[in-house]
């Protein structure tokens, strides 16, 4: 038997300093537990569009389609803000979601207890939170023709188009139902039906298949202005969070934001199984390429580390040892162990970089 | 010279028990102040379905043409939730806003000093917030075509487009640079520049308009996701955001729950200025209509009574008497009395909306 492969693409920014980290965690799994992957890295934005003039090759796209998964750094800079749209670094990072058709994006949205105070809302909001936010990722307005600036009489219009199948759907709807019931059972659906019909689909379909095949978990509807008020006001009232790709970029990000722990959390994005019956995965941090501490050995990576702990779950059926990988962090963090963007009390144990993956090695 | 008008549109839920208290507040205005409205009062939302089978009567539509004024309570309620998109209460509201060409819909997003503890968030992270959201609100994916749900091969698609023209975008950045001069002279224009080409030409006709017109603004560009964060990370370092209408909307409500001070927050719709020089103007509370607390003397109506305020502001060239009312509802909130929705602490003055009404009135 082969050992499963991986490919790294670090990306811009800070994404090679965390993914450094990464590797040497992916190499403890070898050593220590004898799980071995065959990596490869390569390009993703604006570190490919400098190499090739574009933010992700054809060969890189090809690798990515034959791995059994891919772990991602971050992309963009604002030294590639004047690139045109067609070749911005995220176009990369969208091509591989559409191209590797990762359906389901699964963004967890968790309080690490030694963290609490760093929210901007208060402990008892967020304490304890653990929310999973289910966000499509190959269609809707990110993906829907006809878009573009075209010219009109003596005008320009932007133009973008929300465009949802009921097959595309049903299948984030289901990756969504099927997490509840392996957490609190519970799916939260939003859209704004009150004013889009795009949103009048998916909230037919999403209670369609939840009546006929997951009558066990309980599903709500609400519209997403309001879902972004609740997430602010009470988070701990959701379990899961289904939703389209645009509400759940802004969604998501604020939940992220709402936990203090930024700099913490992972995704992970996967598409249908493959022939081994693992399904096509990306992995990434939430946070971005932060150009401005980039170089500096300030960036943490535990984001980028519980990514990978989310590959061992999720690709490689290993829950236990994504369970360890979990527990060391949580320890790390216990212990006072912080990065620049975590330090916040006296007595905590500023560390580098490399010096928060040493911690989590030692404690793993 | 003829009084200056208003149409009263109380609509559904707690609507008309919050108008009821404004239309005192306007009596008072009269009798104290000799400043006379004509007031005419018509059906909207749920309650025009439920009596003409529409949403909005093009009579009515026609009166709103007319006046100086809308005052607007909230639509919608789950009685409506069966009925057909094309006649939900929602369309009312949406008609209004687009016939009468609201382009500028101005939400203050104000943490009331007596209400911080109120918030999810921590104290200093919302104390003294004051920001205003300046939202685009005739254009967008709100009103985009093509739009509707088809039939393609074996299954349904849910459709709806984001346009927006050059000048579309030029008029609600001329009106959220405008407010700025008059505050803190910062500009944060959010969209998803990444991702959408209409988030290009706005991002690209905001900067024109601030190079060109008002070069002694302020001007900063956030994409939404990071707006949303940013938001929820540290409100105050934004003064005027001005973004489209979809972001407007969670952005809004988002920035609205964070103050603590949801039932308390009033808006603004602004048009084009009509013969009398005066803007084609709707106000409106962001609170919905609360259905689960409608008729039981219980809502609050300072967020009614606050549109109020900004009609006298914006419609009616009295910023002085604006002052003189939102200073008394202040007074009413730092002297303890507090609707349902406000209750936090022993010593507070319980009461029901018409006790509010009698509170604001005193301090005037
Ligand atoms: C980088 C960008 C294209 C991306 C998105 O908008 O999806 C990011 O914000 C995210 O949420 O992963
Ligand atoms: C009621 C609804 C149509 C409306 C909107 O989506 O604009 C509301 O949420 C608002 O923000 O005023």
């Amino acid at each position: 038997m082969t050992n499963p492969s991986l490919l790294i693409l670090p990306g811009d920014g800070i994404g090679p300093e965390v993914m450094a980290e990464v590797r040497r965690i992916i190499g403890w799994y070898g050593e220590k537990r004898g799980m071995h992957f065959d990596v490869s890295e390569d390009l993703v934005g604006g570190a490919a569009y400098d190499a090739h003039g574009t933010p992700l090759t054809d060969a890189t796209m090809e690798k990515a389609q034959n791995v059994d998964a891919v772990l991602l750094g971050a992309v963009g800079g604002p030294k590639y803000d004047v690139l045109d749209f067609s070749v911005k670094p995220e176009r990369g990072l969208l091509r591989l979601r559409k191209e590797m058709d990762l359906f389901a994006n699964l963004r967890p949205a968790q309080c690490f207890d030694a963290l609490a105070d760093f929210s901007s809302l208060k402990r008892d909001v967020v304490a304890g939170l653990d929310i999973m936010i289910v966000r499509e990722l190959t269609s809707g307005i990110y993906f829907g023709e006809p878009r573009g600036i075209i010219q009109e009489g003596n005008e320009r219009v932007g133009i973008n188009t929300q465009r949802y199948t009921e097959s595309e759907i049903e299948r984030v709807a289901r990756s969504a139902f099927e997490l509840a019931r392996r957490r609190g059972n519970k799916v939260c659906s939003m859209e704004k039906a009150n004013v889009m019909e795009s949103g009048v689909l998916w909230r037919e379909v999403v209670t369609k298949i939840g009546e006929t095949e997951y009558p066990d978990v309980e599903l709500s509807h609400m519209y997403a202005d309001a879902g972004a008020m609740q997430l602010c006001r009470w988070p701990k009232q959701f379990d899961v969070i289904v939703t389209d790709n645009l509400f759940g970029d802004l969604l998501s990000d604020a939940a992220a934001m709402l936990t203090g722990s930024l700099g913490m959390l992972p995704s992970a994005s996967l598409g249908a199984p493959m022939a081994n019956g693992r399904p096509k995965a990306l992995y990434e941090p939430v946070h971005g390429s932060a150009p401005d501490i980039a170089g500096q050995a300030k960036a943490n990576p535990i984001a980028c580390i519980l990514s990978f702990a989310m590959a061992l779950r999720y690709s490689f059926d290993q829950g236990a040892e994504a369970d360890r990988l979990e527990a060391a962090v949580e320890t790390v963090l216990a212990d006072g162990v912080r990065t620049a963007d975590l330090m916040q009390n006296e007595g905590e144990t500023p560390v580098s970089t490399s010096g928060m993956g040493d911690a989590v090695l030692a404690a793993l």
